[in-house]
């Protein structure tokens, strides 16, 4: 039997299995316009996604590196600051995944 | 440079993050009505979420491992069949996700 401890565990398991994939597809979404690590995240969080830097930061750098953003090393208010911006592939592959989440998003409409 | 094959690639890998996580949340919502194998993978289908059985079967054995599904043993139509049904935890447990999903789905809809 599962007691309290338990359920909860499994549930900040399964949340953050949820998060992870809807993550993804907001990051490429917000950023069809540019944006540098802070802007994005504070984006995000107007919102009402909240990310930690430690959750956001990687997947950036592993989005970058999959091809799905370019970025840019730039001043900025006398600071050099990265901007990211989705290249042509993001664009693709985020139209894709909207396609999906959108579907599943109807599917769940129904379920939940 | 990504290419063809690569974009496909990374964007299956994507879709199926998005599709896991909200996989558990439908299972679970599904299971307030009691199913077996067969009559859940249907009824999931009906919603427009299909889904294999060698990503289903493993997910329910897995849930109930965790103590969110009941399951009991029985026979209809002269077959002995497994019957799953969400539990208490398991609807605690729901209820969080389903609360997260429509957070987050709200984020979503203003960002997609």
């Amino acid at each position: 039997m599962a007691d309290k401890a338990d359920i909860d565990d499994i549930t900040e398991k399964l949340r953050s299995e949820i998060r992870r994939g809807a993550l993804v597809l907001a990051v490429l979404a917000q950023l069809r316009q540019e944006h540098y690590g802070y802007s994005l995240r504070k984006a995000l969080a107007d919102k009402g996604l909240e990310v930690e830097e430690g959750t956001l930061y990687p997947l950036i750098r592993r989005l970058e590196k999959q091809g799905l953003l370019t970025s840019e090393w730039r001043e900025e208010a006398r600071r050099r600051k990265r901007f990211y911006q989705l290249s042509d592939a993001g664009a693709q592959v985020l139209r894709q995944l909207q396609e999906d989440w959108l579907e599943l998003d109807a599917s769940l409409q129904q379920l939940v």
